[in-house]
């Protein structure tokens, strides 16, 4: 069994990985820490785990993490960044699910998170963990950088376009909008239910830290490409009265005829966590609730030159933790989908 | 008092026509019909209308309409159409919330809507309801095409752009999402609180009875631009668990420089009912709750020349019912807010 | 015009005042406090008012106050103590939405509220602002304590059962559940979206700081009754993942004969603000969302000695800010339903 | 593996049970049944099923559910009544989700449901599938009555104290909400999402069909006691705007002087899916969200002789198909939690 560590158990990414991690039939958590919980049976902050979880908080030690096979931070980004040399120094594989080592220019980095990288040196070692662009490197990485939420749909959304190379990378527009558990578990005003339910909003219209994760991750798959992979995008984030899901909806003009029905299926047809959708489905949120999967519908209204995608993805799971986990199973050799096979919850 | 009838008070902007004229302090609601519910008290379907209203619905008689100053439909398409003739004979006033006489192109509308049209020698005579665009035309008109729901958004959020004749009209997308009120009050699987609630999609991505409502209304506003008003627009509709709310998310690229905050400011200070955010701001659906507000926030992400507008209005106020009564009262006269200007109710 | 102050107006009851005083025909609200918001106008923080309300707030300054002809306060606990009396001197009425002069046995309170009582000597002269009961004393009162949420639905509900002494008031239980504004705007987790959407709980089952209140208020009515009044009440609170309004189901034993349908709708048939659901009715939250009324159904299940009465009432207006606007007006002489006629929002 | 066939699986139970084994070691699903969908992919209707489950509705045909080793009814009252006996004379264990053979009184079940009883002689062959009650009829039945989702939350409550005959059973309350998958996948009005969200309400006060179902249950339970088992209950229930979920608050009457918490302890401490949270702790819905586990707290508020049960479980669950699937387990003694070990959704 690979024993597990998770750093930052308490927020609702790390309680994903506790929910999807009991089911796994090759890995095992055996150690959780929390400064603020220390002591803390998981399973009172989170009743759902009680009788499956007998783990409680302790206080992050590199010592007792150094007895893991792996790592998970599910941490606020910035913590990441102080611990991992140690823990990679050890021996041991981290899986990162913050934004530390997304962005391989740390001044890039450093003026949208607003305050200095403290492990530049380790950003080139990080792998950037989407599997379906990148599942070569990450079987040999020590350091995951898994992908954010938004950028997860987006990329995978765009994906098949630009690797065909017939749309405009330069007019892009990812229009999406998330679960409000993506906001995390910190006490806020702005996220309490009497302020969010029955609701609906943008946010950040003026620019999202997201956006240049999300440039960088299409400009990479686009390199090559007619336009040398330029990439210009809108993205706008939206927040849904919802506990779980992102759906994203792009726009993109079409530079080249082309099926995108088709293309859409055969760059997917082989991979386990993207479903695309037949002709003239609409995805929804609920048909991924607590599940691995990103599904996907092409459309061209109108029959016209622009592509409208549709994505839907579970930003815990597919969006962070569940992503999380199928990096893992390709790091250690185990089936991508182990621990990750469980339907959605519906209704 | 001005005497107003409804037929088809059953529905959801029946209802919406019901509560907001119970304020009104020039009108009284004195005949409301339904085939279905005849003889039945309003206020057993509608309880928040106990001692309020003290109507029953009654079968639709042309002579008891005839007694009214202004009638209102609030009935599927295809009903308006049937009956309009015989009450505008009468001289009355005719308000029609449905689709029936939104677009010119009698042909147009029966593609979209699968049935011949009834009235096709009505539709000249009918004027678009929209007050920001054409009140002048309001005041005279016998016959009012109320605008769609999500028409009067993307409208209200593309009109200064148009007018100021400085974005691409054959490129603009209307990424809308609208709570399931908008579907109204039938009987279906697909909006049972179980299929929708914790869930979000986009649907009739291929094309929605709105698209060509939308784009005459665009057409109108920009004619006489440069590009002579040609229209091509993107248009995805989404259903968001949530009750009352449209949020549309608009996308254009500019064709000029302009100060679009102050563009939207000008253009919309004399708007009782359209209320420009100041920059920076998101709307949020609940803002307009059960209001007749429409507010507008505009962007230009990261300072390009793309123009991002946020609009949020009530798909049951501003969006149908409480965008009827502000025709009636430009009609009759009155003061374009009368029973109009209860605050949102928040939270 | 009756100048209206309102202290600590940044909570959800606040803004609930000024949202009904904006609709008041003969209150306008002059003055509006906030040490944490000074200077800012509401219309920033609560943009459902914005064109409606131009005040900014001020911190409290009993100078300013006392220019009003009576100040509401909208506070947590503790603050209307320290401030009432110099506001009561200088002439101007009161009306308390908080806890602090709603228990006459000041013990009581510190023991619940676990916190010394600063004002004792002003207990005696509140009046609690229950119109249904108290509406003589109401009339002549300076200070009101306005009655809390749950206790007024319980208060109500179990009203013509004791009056007619035809319960064992020494067995009666309370079920309520409540929308999570009743929780305040104060930032916090266990009231985030992600916590409360798609769940319910019950809270406080070993005891609630209004169960002392209710049993105050229910002792009241029963007393001089055959069993003397004593009251043994279990209250038990749940949370709903609802926005506003309070649910509250009610048992008790009948211990006579008694036609309870009729005795209910006699006893309040002259209540502008209590509606009594015809036999076999149930009454739905959203009945009441955003307006006064509180509306009431009793049942005999299976014709036995059971009796259960289901209420419901908006926990923000009959359960707070339009209760003390329905004290304002009594006090003031005004209809009783000055600014509280609006129909509840439905849907 | 066992061969398992399902009929009626359209709905929210028959889905349920689709998710369920799709996860179980030892069974799997051959066949699936629905008259109005036959020929249509499961996964067509239910997209989170896409890539899971493969199988297409077929009509209901004996021959080809013979083939099976256990057959589910997902079915509306009087579907498994008119099927039962032919399947059970080929040698297939039934078990019926439905109300079918709950009731072991065939007038009283008639009186209840409306129509003629069709398969009389097979209702005294029924176990009720109440493994905490009834673990070891279980294991010989061929034909399992599945209990209600309201009756196992009613029944696992009261159940300690009922044993330990310490409570008055003639004055039992039981205050039920439950989620709106509850009332099935039927196109209706009255559970459309505009009708149910951001509202509660009671429902049936006045007798609902799970009374007798309690009631025989409860009795069975008591038989035996000092006061002979007799049994007089209120129930309520109500319905909440949340996909699944029951929580069910159950008051009674102490009648000896009891350790509640240790009475709850005991009783439930080699029970597989009954967790009884520690003293002073509230279960909440979310915790049992998509899992078989049903959670308890007991309380005696102010320390009185009143005792009061907080119950919760998952309608859908341990409500409805994992508690089928429970049944199944034991039947063919398999571990009781084979598929069912799959912690909460939560968030």
């Amino acid at each position: 069994m690979i024993k597990v560590g998770i750093v930052g158990a308490t927020g609702y990414t790390g309680v994903e990985l506790l929910r999807l991690l009991a089911g796994h039939p090759q890995a095992e958590v055996t150690v959780i820490t929390s400064r603020s919980e220390k002591g803390r049976p998981v399973a009172d902050l989170y009743p759902n785990l009680r009788g499956i979880v007998d783990l409680a908080f302790s206080t992050p030690d590199v010592d007792e993490l150094a007895n893991c096979d792996v790592v998970f931070f599910a941490t606020p980004h910035g913590v990441a960044q102080s611990m991992v040399a140690d823990i990679l120094a050890r021996g041991v594989k981290v899986i990162d699910l913050s934004a530390d080592f997304r962005i391989r220019d740390a001044d890039l980095w450093e003026s949208w998170y607003g305050q200095p990288h403290s492990a530049r040196d380790l950003i080139p070692q990080a792998v950037y963990g989407l599997p379906e662009v990148n599942r070569e490197a990450i079987k040999g990485a020590n350091l995951i950088a898994c992908p954010g939420c938004y950028p997860t749909s987006v990329q995978l959304g765009f994906l098949p376009l630009l690797e065909a190379d017939c749309i405009d990378s330069t007019d892009l527009i990812a229009n999406s909008a998330s679960g409000v558990s993506g906001a995390g578990r910190q006490a806020s005003i702005g996220t309490l239910h009497s302020e969010m339910s029955d609701s609906f909003k943008a946010y950040a219209a003026s620019g999202h830290r997201h956006q240049p994760e999300i440039v960088q991750g299409l400009g990479d798959i686009a390199a090559g490409n007619s336009d040398a992979g330029e990439i210009n995008l809108t993205f706008v984030p939206h927040l849904l009265p919802i506990n779980r899901g992102i759906h994203t909806t792009l726009y993109a003009n079409l530079t080249k005829e082309v099926d995108v029905q088709a293309l859409f299926e055969q760059r997917y047809q082989d991979e386990p966590f993207v479903d695309v959708l037949p002709a003239g489905s609409h995805p929804e949120t609920r048909s991924v609730r607590g599940s691995n999967m990103c599904r996907i519908a092409v459309f061209r209204p109108g029959g016209g030159n622009k592509v409208v995608v549709l994505v839907v993805e579970d930003n815990l799971t597919k969006g962070a933790s569940g992503q999380g986990i199928q990096c893992m199973n390709i790091i250690f050799g185990l089936p991508e989908n182990s621990g990750l096979t469980a339907p959605a919850l519906l209704p």
